[in-house]
């Protein structure tokens, strides 16, 4: 019945992501606390593209070979020797409109690179700040899609986890998903879907309780509202640009 | 507030395992379609024990040597080669009573020496089949649980998850549960706890689409009804007893 239709995958950890084909499938790189809500917010108001990295020393060396603004965190902390953290909230229209953003996160940025080594010929990256545009391009196209998690240092989160439920709720119906995480994912959000933070924090999120440890709830709260930073981020070229 | 109680952690893959600290906890292999399944039963309806191997070669070595029954599957498959597959209407009492179960299995017995290599001193093995005297015997220790899920191939499967789920909606009181793979699993229970037949095939899942394709619904129906082989196999010296 749905044998024309386009796979849905949803990958938890980024240590299961070697499972899947996703060499032929559009790959969604998820990291809703915060790396990818940040990519949002910052290229939504008017950043010139993002430049994921996969270490600190290269994120100050592309930065001041591009003239960017360097950020990042390790372990939810701003970096010794970058010059901004991976909160959404430092990236008004004020500060980052028409600048470069060089961006190395614990987990968000290390999976798209992982999924670049793999063979990923599409990568975009999604969380509840853009969800609309995710929809909109994964329903506008004919292909597979690998919803990807970026995790907690491999452990899978429940926020990421929330998204790709929420995003399988408004495409299921263009996909043939037989996968039981995705089903997992759906079930999730509908459990959490009326009140995402009290959700989370009913549940005891880990990454909740690290990151409201260093006060940073009004980040958590303002990450799980949808469409805040409506724009299409698509990877090319080393860049992030709105695609 | 809940500073003295053990804590439990859910695995959703061998692939995740190694991120848990598991030599000083209880360790639950979780493989309800079927292994686990056919363990309980077969040690309910009085096998001697069973012996878990991880290859078919051994299987048949072991079986030779100790005059044991072979049995495994790979792929959900008979092996050829071992005189019996891993379905607990095989293990009646006529048949199996005073004899010893030698068993290997795509990824339930796989997960259990998995968790031996990584330093595991306590494992038992739990399914619907027996989940009372699982959670009677977690509730009953002060001891860190791991609820070790065997997935499929290393993919996240929803049957193994939905199990976790079930204990945890049991002894939850009993244990700090900052684990977000845990939140989820329990969600996924209260999702589909009506019933968890009928959840299972809406979720498309994929261990389901694979048994049915061999005519195995029976089989699955029997694996989610709970206590219908309510024992408790305990690990020890390559061996799984009533403990």
């Amino acid at each position: 019945m749905n044998a024309n239709k386009p796979t849905l995958h949803t990958v938890l950890s980024p240590a299961l992501l070697h499972l899947y084909d996703i060499d032929d499938a559009i790959v969604v790189i998820i990291d809703v606390l915060r790396a990818t809500s940040t990519i949002a917010t910052a290229l939504y108001n008017g950043a010139s593209c993002i430049m994921p990295v996969d270490s600190v020393e290269k994120c100050i060396a592309v930065g001041r070979s591009v003239n960017g603004i360097t950020a990042g965190e390790r372990d939810g902390k701003v970096i010794e020797g970058l010059q901004h953290g991976n909160s959404p909230f430092e990236y008004g229209r004020d500060f980052i409109e028409h600048k470069t953003l060089v961006l190395t996160t614990t987990n968000g940025t290390r999976l798209l690179y992982m999924a670049l080594e793999k063979g990923a010929k599409t990568i975009i990256t999604g969380a509840f700040a853009n969800i609309s545009s995710v929809v909109d391009y994964l329903t506008s196209r004919q292909q597979n899609v690998i919803l990807a998690c970026a995790a907690w240092k491999n452990r899978v989160n429940i926020e990421d986890t929330l998204f790709a439920g929420a995003v399988i709720d408004k495409v299921k119906d263009h996909f043939q998903i037989h996968c039981d995480s995705s089903g997992m994912a759906h079930s999730l959000y509908k459990d959490g879907a009326q009140d995402l933070y009290a959700f989370i924090k009913s549940k005891n999120a880990s990454h909740y309780m690290r990151l409201s440890a260093y006060g940073l709830e009004k980040d958590i709260q303002h990450c799980l509202i949808p469409d805040t930073a409506n724009v299409l981020p698509l990877y090319k070229d080393g860049k992030l640009c709105i695609g």
